[in-house]
């Protein structure tokens, strides 16, 4: 048995497996019985270390979802500053606190206090009131990310006894500052993973390395002229038998690599895709662990043009780069050749033979970062939105007449239907989320144990969902926070409101990763491809495809509901979803097939089908599975008074976004009549009611006041003393600029004519 | 005769009305017979001018009219540059320079042309690179103002004999740079222009002072607690009697003046409302104009506590300030009393009894500022899509199978669709904002002039007008900006391909001079009242309420068109705006009427029917009347082969305005079946035919490259030439980090722990 292990330790030491061998084995030695597995099998020693694993996350899975008393919880949570705010708190029908429990646990909870309590005590965490340069800006972000990659708040061992953790690590992080969690990311664990899912085992000390920061890496795909079609990529890897050596090459600058995050400045590695080239033949993007910089100088090696993409519309923390390759010579193992590569001799092989497989499986990794995105997107308007409602309940704007007091603008019609369902929206995200990170944490966990039956299916599964959700949530808070921009009238337009960098840091998710408008096609194609077998659709473990199997019977339905409280209730707008789903995934099939049956080629046909179909086709997929996913969570949430709020959040998400789709529902004959002016009333009525709830339900959401940042939102309420406060500090408010002769003697430098 | 104009001049010497006369003495004293006329009364005086000023502005605008001939207008505008968009540009089946006459005439050009030659040239108009501080994008934005204003580009007679020049000059400013636009107007403008509506002849030294630059004003409003209402303003000035003095004071940091642009640095005098108190009677919101720093050392004076907001979300440039006064005394002579005051003794004179009136006009100059921003938003969509359409026709990515060549991104429907819509409401709002602009001028020159007898109908429409136009613009800027924006995919996030500034720079319309969802109200407010009165509204000499009169019989129809041909034809759309109008005013009206029935007052009633009714109303009002002022321009225009492509930029920017409001047109019954699939259908159609000329398009919008000042719309296409340009020339770029060694050595300013 001993040998066995070794021998797995062995294979492939440096990768993930390894960190779960070791950490199981310790975990469980007693509950595997060594002495009689010694003779069998490497995969029945996996089968036994599944097991394990499942009883331990069933385990680990009650212990974490063991809620405290709330004594302990107000040790992490204690009360909120009285104020202004008070009143509204009042009003709220449940328990901030426990509210919580609905997208976290007590880990995360304790996790996030970790991070928290360490930056807010740490000198280089203080937000700078004005914004820094953008030299300033990526230093002080560089510094950020070594003071906690220092700390390790998040070792193996936490990930491994509860997944959400992961989570939690990375909301912490971007409630403080985007820039920072975004270099940490790309600087050590993306690479990491890249080296660790295709390197082998003599890249084990570059992961080392990276654990011990002292290396950094990047991620180095995009080029200048070619993004999502990778496959007219220019950069170069020619294979030269005889020094056993790649020489890579960038024909133009149309071919450099750019976007590359921590690459503009840091970087010492980049993880590179380049064209592999051998004996005359291009066999397609490969990857490739490239050292761009000396470690010990940061000097960038002969041969490697690299430099800095400048400043950006957000993220200026993070070191945008670009690099151009002149005939770099490197030795044979930069290869990260473990799904395809050439041997010594120069002659291709892979295990996996089908090009397109093997490419997916390499840009695999892309897929975690969407499903990443979809936290970050969440992040951002979880942010705005606390912002916007707490200065809505103290802002008060016009009254009653003959009353002295003016009335909180948050209880006016026309802001709460601007802020509210985005409010419901980032609980449905952030639920979502949670749930999308943890299933894919849990997908790649199986995968290094070779433990999952349904893998292929649920890959598929989760590629298709992360690819419209990571539009859906980017999109969502784009309009979020917009709204909440606007919402807070004109002092929303101070830097120090924090809007500003919210929307424009949420910008970057709209395209990155997959440009939205294009990554959805991922969906729409998967789905359009279901169709015909709609009566017997592939395993879906997921459950995002339960539309499909009862679509005929769905698209014979009308909707059969006249009163607003019933077309607004929660189950009944989740069947709508279903209902629209269905149908607009009926319409885009029937558009391609006409449109081929006209006489144009696949490609063709589809890319005609995008707007008002495939595109939305694929957003009303992601709608459709996050309502549902909303709906169960806030159904089955255990304690009563946060239920009913949740419900009633349900509600307000799920008619919101039928609203959005409302013509096609008359399209299509679901709606009729005036069933969609009762659907406005039910948004309205919704509204109404929630308003006594956003306070609370922000208080809920909203991370410690040194991370909001915002002159408007802090939990005191007290908006004015707070804009009073950053507007006379700064030491140049109010003295005469260093420039005042060029004002009042400006015929000094122009000759005047006037 | 003599005499007469002797006094006319004498009375109001300072007001505008006086350089009319003396403009018009001058043009027209060979047409006035001054001997016949020399004992009339003044009042025929005018009259006289009158008659002149309209047979001046006829021959003018003959005269302005004239379209130069081709040889002329290739001076002004040279071929542009051959490059990968000549392509695109041959596609195109119209002259891109006759086009431009569609919105402007030849005085705009030659105008436009003197101020891009100037600041091609001006050393001090050069763009930086990176982002500078704070304090250096004031002092660059003050000093370009001092270097325009000084050449005096546009002189009352310039404005006089052409007033479309005015809208000229804004834009020529806001194609460079907005900071400097918006500086500009309310140093100098809008003060001048505040003391000659409301002051009297003693304030003439400070109009001239202002025009001699020897001052600089703002306008000072809005409160740190109250924007919206403004009688909840409590800054007071109260009247000492026995000084003849004011005493200026603000109690607390809530009642302090804030986002008074060029305050925060800058202004020497303020344009400031407070309220009036004389006798122990508060008599509202009254303006005056108060000295606020010393002209020869910008320094404030005792008792004026005065500073900057700090930085914004953009419009750095401008430094928004705030001013707080304690006991401030000054002269009575700083009350800007023509419209309501105090005498010597205190007791309270006014000439307009209604104090809303009387409020109302003393703020009309804001009105100006809301028809100003409709060319603001304008100018700022207009930069986006210029280069969001000239880069999408030279990004090419993915192709035909087999083919080298990789497909324009320009040719994909997601790409057109996200694009040509907002291509067709570019071309709509830059011919409705310039005739806007043009209407309140003549209505200014008539007010002065006193010549117009429909003055009370058309100020009442054009208020409503601009109230619903201003936010309808903004907010199309807003989403065409955005669209802009990720239609670029990652190269459009960069700074340098400016479209993040232009979000920034327009996001501020959608708040000031009146908050948008708040502003439209005036609008709705004004239709709900006409309802009862449809079949007799009101004069409405501006035909925006051409829908009003045949309300009952369009509620009566249904959309009688069923190919997609006749369903986008550009009448019938027009039509079907109509209906939408006129069914969205019922509709709101019946909710006021409903809800007062079951109880609410009146105030009530109207705040519960904003969303989904009042606000849609307002918008759609507003998009009705410039759909159909576009739609009879475009008809209207003589050249042919010009005239077809606009017709089909009505069709598509009015099927994409319909497409909005689909599900009401369901609801409401005028669409039915599949006519919304036809709809939409016919916007993909206009897409796809459109796309082969929006390069063509956008040439004729475009401003010189020197002002648009991205990497990706430059008019020679070079997109990547010009990212490589930018990305390599900055100094820093390539060089390592000045704190290296806190990347290498990270473990000298923290622990390792690693």
């Amino acid at each position: 048995m001993t040998s066995i292990i070794l021998s797995l330790l062995k294979y492939e030491a440096y990768c993930l497996r390894f960190k779960f061998l070791k950490y199981f084995m310790n975990k469980f030695q007693h509950s595997l019985d060594f002495d009689k597995i010694d003779n069998i099998q490497s995969s029945d020693l996996t089968f036994q270390l599944h097991k394990c694993l499942i009883n331990f996350c069933r385990k680990m899975e009650k212990e974490n979802n063991t809620v405290p008393s709330d004594d302990v919880l107000k040790q992490y949570f204690p009360d909120l500053p009285s104020g202004p705010l008070e009143k509204f708190r009042k009003r709220a029908s449940f328990d901030w606190r426990r509210m919580k429990f609905i997208y976290e646990n007590f880990n995360t909870i304790k996790l996030k206090h970790e991070f928290y309590t360490f930056m807010e005590n740490h000198t280089l965490f203080h937000h700078s009131d004005v914004t820094p340069s953008l030299d300033e800006q990526r230093h002080i972000a560089t510094k950020r990310m070594y003071a906690i990659y220092n700390e390790n708040f998040l070792p193996f061992e936490k990930i491994a006894a509860d997944p959400k953790c992961f989570q939690a690590e990375s909301e912490a992080l971007f409630m403080f500052d985007s820039s920072l969690a975004v270099k940490l990311s790309l600087t050590f664990r993306m690479p990491s993973n890249a080296i660790t899912g295709s390197g082998r085992d003599y890249h084990y000390p570059l992961v080392e390395a990276l654990s011990k920061a002292e290396i950094g890496g990047c991620f180095a795909l995009t080029e200048v002229s070619h993004g999502s079609n990778a496959k007219g990529m220019r950069t170069t890897a020619t294979y030269l038998p005889e020094k056993r050596q790649f020489v890579f090459h960038t024909p133009d600058f149309e071919a450099a690599k750019c976007w590359v995050g921590c690459l503009g400045k840091c970087a010492t590695h980049a993880i590179l895709y380049a064209m592999l080239v051998s004996k005359g033949t291009n066999y397609g993007l490969h990857s490739f662990v490239v050292p761009i910089r000396d470690p010990k100088t940061l000097k960038p090696y002969p041969g490697v043009f690299v430099g800095d993409l400048g400043e950006k519309i957000g993220l200026n923390g993070v070191d945008n780069g670009f690099v151009m390759f002149n005939k770099y010579h490197l030795p044979k193992e930069v290869a990260l050749d473990k799904l395809g590569g050439v041997d010594d001799n120069g002659d291709y092989k892979t295990p996996i033979r089908d090009p397109k497989k093997r490419l997916g499986a390499s840009l695999g990794i892309l897929s975690g970062g969407r499903v990443h995105i979809t936290g970050i997107s969440t992040f951002y308007l979880l942010k705005a939105i606390v912002i916007a409602i707490r200065y809505s309940a103290v802002r008060r704007q016009f009254g009653p007449e003959g009353s002295d007091e003016e009335t909180p603008v948050l209880e006016y019609q026309q802001q709460q239907i601007r802020l509210l369902p985005y409010l419901a929206a980032t609980y449905a995200m952030r639920i979502y989320s949670s749930w999308l990170g943890y299933t894919h944490i849990m997908m790649t966990i199986n995968k290094y144990m070779g433990a999952d039956e349904d893998a292929g299916a649920r890959g598929a599964e989760l590629h298709a969902l992360s690819s419209a959700v990571k539009p859906l949530f980017g999109w969502t808070a784009r309009d979020g926070i917009q709204n909440c921009r606007e919402a807070c009238g004109g002092h929303g337009y101070l830097k120090a409101a924090a809007l500003g960098e919210l929307r424009d840091d949420n910008d970057a998710n709209c395209t990155y990763e997959g440009e939205n408008s294009l990554l959805v096609q991922q969906a729409s194609n998967w789905l359009l491809a279901l169709w015909p077998r709609r009566h017997a659709p592939p395993p879906h473990p997921l459950r995002s495809l339960a539309f499909l199997e009862e679509a005929d019977r769905l698209l014979a339905q009308q909707a059969p509901w006249n009163t607003v409280d019933d077309i607004i209730e929660p189950a009944n707008l989740v069947h709508t979803y279903k209902w629209l789903t269905a149908f607009m995934l009926k319409m885009t099939y029937e558009k391609v097939e006409r449109l081929r049956s006209e006489g144009r080629d696949p490609l063709q046909a589809k890319n005609e089908s995008q707007s008002f179909n495939a595109v939305n086709l694929a957003i009303v997929y992601a709608e459709n599975h996050v309502l549902s996913h909303f709906y169960e969570s806030a159904a089955q949430f255990a304690e009563p008074s946060c239920r009913r709020v949740l419900l009633r959040l349900v509600s307000l998400y799920g008619a919101f976004l039928v609203e959005k789709h409302l013509a096609t529902l008359y399209i299509g004959g679901f709606y009729s009549g005036s069933q969609g002016l009762a659907l406005r009333e039910g948004i309205l009525q919704q509204c109404a009611a929630l308003s006594h709830e956003a306070v609370g339900l922000v208080d809920t959401l909203a991370p410690p006041d040194f991370c909001l940042n915002s002159v408007l939102g802090q939990s005191d309420g007290e908006a004015y003393k707070h804009i009073h406060a950053s507007v006379t500090s700064r030491p140049d408010a109010t003295s005469r600029p260093a420039w005042w002769r060029d004002v009042v003697d400006w015929q000094n430098y122009l000759k005047s004519k006037l």
